[in-house]
């Protein structure tokens, strides 16, 4: 059933073997190319409505061979809201906000690792490992559970306890390290050689990004087949903003998306683990390994970010930008955005919030310009990161009057 | 636009103005009556599907003026989850979960707060007050500020991060009582008496039930317009469950579902706050105060039911059942779901797990009938409740093998 035409290292174009361990250069990563021609003759957009309301609406889009082998738990197709108020506040009126926090783990992680696990155990993987700084952990966790496989989830000693909750109890052989994370990438990549088990880390197979595309997709179709003219994406290894582009550039191929310029792709980093950022200021299409790593504990940990040349020509081809805050300005947007909207993001979103309150003061965005912010996680995994919150207290049978 | 009819106390059927202080006595409540028979004259089943992927798509049966009023962030439309190897462990192979802890702030109360906020708004009230163990407190404070209402939280000194955190951040007055909690109603009381608030208690005004009545109308449509043989529901104030066989009833008034037996209906309790259960096993139709609150931090601390005669009844019409559980096997049963089967619910919902198996041992349930159990929260509202979770550490460099 599937439409999968080949498997493709995007920068080298050599031919990657589904389900065997990755062969491309660091900095490139493999690709999945779908025979588009047939599906558009084959599949019709309007058909989408009547799918399910997850993710697997677009299986014509995705690499297993049939969506019944789903190990899927009900992820995706998570709401747009509308934020004016926040937009308002911004200086952005049109500002919507994708909230996948609605996801069955609480993050957009969710997405790769359904359609990973799924498409691994069509494919016979036993096994898979990756490093994690914990969002990743908890989904994998919880959908290689789903699809019958053992899960190897390495994680930095600060993982939040919801992820790690997550890790744990749904079985996953959890390892905390104890060092400094750019360590952690060596280890599985030891690990894989030593133990056979399959790496399914950042863009290290093709299927996590092939599941995160689907971000973009529904982007598309929620706004009745149009795009918005920003997209703010907080960015760790780079996985997600990649996938979203690549789903636009499947859709106008497929006429299913009118063709035209693609939004300007705004990635925001945390101040303290910012490599991408130093890359887009220097002008330079790569990034270097991001020494003293200082953000708190949760995503936007990757000191070398594996998506790097890819992220950076997107946001070239764009006119995007790369934009670091700091973690007190991040938080202090995450509970602005509560504050004025009644949403509940992670602080890992406040750094795009505070980064499009940038992007449109440096001219970046302009406020006619329609912004969408990913927002990747609910603040239910990242409690203890946000300041302690003040309350009054009475005693019993006293009076409620402020 | 509204199809409401009456507003009527459930047992005196007194008469109820919309918007004004609840006027039923305790252990009546006021109901929501609609017009049903122009209803479905006026709209047809099938359109439901070209709704929004919300409860808003059950607009007709909802108690707004103009849906386009609601207060929303997406809230509702939750996936049933296919369960095979927890219902093979349970002894109820066709189990199916249906996850709430996919709303917007983690829990089903969301689909109360929304639907209400939403009504009270287009009623002009300004400020809401209510006690709430801490689920409907955080998502109260995110639909009071997505409707502009203010909102007055008093939630116990045991509450959940998590739930603090969004009252608190959401910009409600957040009040800890100092104190045993069922002294927590009269202080509610006290307070709309002396500062004119509206209060949005359990079955205190009609809107929060409307709300939660969409659960019973999606269970419905996601199973195809049938029902399960059997409903377990964590029980606390008894608003949920009194809620679902409402929704029931009324799709069999439209001839949406074919008339016939409603599923048994199972609540299940901690025992150490088990009020509706001890009624239960006693043969009575009401249930007294429960004196030795016990139970973990979160949801379930209703010692004084106010839905208790109604869903008494409900059980008594449905051939059902109310079970307890204690807080040590509800936890370790939500700990083997997560184990089997990838799903993350709160403790909470471990009454229900246990509480299913001990109906099917008792046989109050048997393996051939289909079984759903509401996850009512997400475990990320409940961490620090979990048992503190193994895990292996290594240092950088070393061995991930086991």
């Amino acid at each position: 059933m599937s439409y999968v035409k080949d498997i493709i290292c995007w920068k080298s174009g050599a031919s990657v073997t589904d389900g065997t361990p990755a062969i491309c250069e660091p900095g490139d990563f493999p690709e999945v190319h779908y025979d588009l021609s047939r599906l558009a003759k084959e599949f019709d957009r309007d058909k989408l409505s009547h799918g399910p309301s997850s993710l697997w609406r677009y299986w014509p889009l995705l690499p297993v061979d049939d969506p019944d082998n789903a190990a899927t738990l009900g992820e995706g197709w998570t709401p747009i809201v509308q934020t004016p108020a926040l937009g308002k506040a911004l200086g952005s009126p049109q500002l919507v906000i994708k909230d996948e926090g609605r996801n069955p783990s609480g993050t957009f992680k969710d997405r790769g690792a359904c359609v990973a696990a799924t498409r691994l155990r069509e494919l016979g993987i036993k096994t898979i490992v990756h490093n994690s700084s914990g969002n990743a952990g908890g989904a994998w966790g919880m959908y290689a559970k789903r699809a019958g496989l053992n899960c190897v989830n390495l994680l930095p000693n600060d993982v939040l306890p919801a992820s790690l909750c997550q890790s744990v109890y749904s079985g996953a052989d959890t390892i905390l390290l104890d060092g400094e994370w750019k360590h952690s990438g060596p280890m599985v990549a030891e690990a894989v050689q030593k133990m056979g088990w399959f790496n399914v880390g950042t863009f290290k197979e093709p299927h996590r990004l092939e599941g995160k595309k689907t971000m973009g997709l529904e982007i598309a179709e929620q706004l009745g087949w149009t795009l918005p003219d920003v997209i703010v994406y907080p960015t760790g290894g780079g996985l997600g903003a990649v996938a979203i582009y690549k789903a636009f550039r499947e859709l106008m191929t497929l006429g299913w998306l009118p063709k035209g310029p693609l939004p300007k792709l705004i990635v925001t980093q945390y101040a303290g683990c910012a490599p991408v950022v130093k890359a887009f200021e220097a002008g330079v299409d790569h990034a270097d390994l991001w020494e003293d790593l200082d953000v708190p504990p949760g995503g936007l940990k990757s000191t070398r970010p594996p998506g790097d040349q890819a992220l950076l020509k997107i946001i070239k081809e764009t006119n995007g930008a790369a934009i670091s805050v700091t973690t007190e300005d991040a938080i202090a947007a995450t509970t602005q955005a509560i504050d004025l909207e009644g949403l509940f993001p992670c602080p890992e979103v406040g750094t795009s919030i505070e980064g499009l309150r940038k992007a449109l003061a440096q001219g970046m965005v302009t406020s006619d310009e329609k912004a969408l912010i990913m927002s990747t996680g609910s603040g239910l995994k990242s409690v203890p990161v946000f300041p302690t919150p003040k309350f009054r207290t009475v005693e019993a049978g006293g009076s409620l009057s402020p």
